[in-house]
């Protein structure tokens, strides 16, 4: 799957062309950072999404604000777009010192590392988590119970690139799954003997995006200017060792 | 070590009443909770703190402020202390929707999801982080980098206790190192063949804290009055089964 032919097909779906570009660079992005799953081999799957449960046409509002808080909802467009137009308005509107920015009904989300790593090269230290539907179970058994639930923080430097950390909870992702790279009997909370931990940051996030964006998967951003810049100290602390977000 | 003598030998250390009750109240909850590595076992180890680096009578102070952000100073007081006084804040000044409140100088905090519980019985959701002294080198081996930097999230319930996670990204405690039940090569982020990402999350938190906190040891809690009530239908869907926080 090419970027054109990706575009091609997101306008016959009836995306804008802004739209159909913006969803594509996310995508192209995730391939370049090696992942995949939220690569352009995810077309196909969104097709279907812009065919049935998302609306081409959608637009993200804003329907809540003060200087620590807003509140987007998606409007039936790809949550994308929405985490889009919350970055945006992040650079235009800076928060005083911090905000928390819920987003209702946004999925699907993508790579959150790429979301938060836009936000610290505005120089904004970030947090982005989201709910996605149910795929992990209990480390126990039994039926999913959370989204793979990824947490993503990104903080800016002064010296060289951010520090992004993006991890979702899950042993495997799904676009492993959605590939054929992994069984979905694979999909289980990370940690082995201790996944129980991994299974307890799922929940944790299951019900805070749920407690402020509400049951349909949403996601939430925390975006505050940085007092201190400790990146370069840190990557001096690691000698050299590969930090998260780093690129090959 | 009974609550007693430690009420006892806090004073003698030069604790206010007020503040050797305050502290030895969390030590004993961590006890009930089963996490005795933040139980009253820590006495000892706090009364050299107290000695040292720690001031027995420090005051945080708040230094900033507006809605949605405010930033403290623990003024040489234990971080016990310092979340104490967050806690009785947002009590007392809760946020019109959202509040991220930095610590500077906040060591040690405790178990976080004590704190994360506390806000939750007020009715706020709540997310609590902090740092703490380098403990968990890079999953490929040299000197310790992060701390163990848990993470916790309460969420509330209008049906019975409030999901309380509570996570840190060590393979054990830097507690069960102190008590002899773990060495201290087994403080590693946890997750085996995936500690990778226990440690992407453990430099998340550092530099996030850090870049916000300081350089020494700090925390952040993030405070939201919640729209939604999503742990009743958790609680149903996961039919019966232990989630973060539940007592045994």
């Amino acid at each position: 799957m090419t970027a054109d032919e990706a575009t091609r097909r997101f306008r016959a779906r009836g995306l804008s062309a802004a739209s159909a570009a913006l969803v594509v660079a996310h995508l192209a992005d995730a391939d370049a950072a090696g992942k995949s799953g939220h690569g352009l081999a995810r077309v196909p799957w969104l097709e279907g999404l812009l065919a049935t449960a998302a609306d081409p046409a959608g637009r993200p509002e804003l329907v809540e604000r003060n200087d620590g808080y807003e509140r987007w909802h998606g409007g039936g467009a790809l949550g994308y777009l929405t985490l889009d137009t919350v970055c945006r308005r992040l650079e235009t509107h800076p928060p005083e010192r911090a905000r928390l920015v819920v987003c209702e009904a946004c999925f699907p989300t993508g790579m959150l590392g790429g979301w938060a790593r836009r936000l610290a090269d505005m120089g904004l230290v970030a947090v982005v988590t989201a709910t996605s539907p149910a795929r992990l179970p209990h480390p126990s058994g039994g039926a999913p119970l959370t989204g793979t639930n990824p947490i993503a923080i990104a903080v800016p430097s002064s010296e060289g690139p951010p520090m992004v950390s993006d991890v979702s909870m899950g042993a495997v992702t799904h676009g492993d799954v959605l590939s054929g790279r992994a069984v979905p009997e694979e999909l289980v909370p990370f940690g082995g003997p201790l996944a129980h931990k991994a299974f307890a940051l799922a929940v944790g996030v299951e019900l805070l995006v749920s407690a402020l964006a509400g049951p349909e998967p949403g996601a939430i951003v925390l975006a505050a200017r940085p007092g201190y810049d400790p990146v370069p100290a840190f990557r001096a602390l690691a000698a050299g060792r590969r930090l998260p977000g780093d690129r090959a």
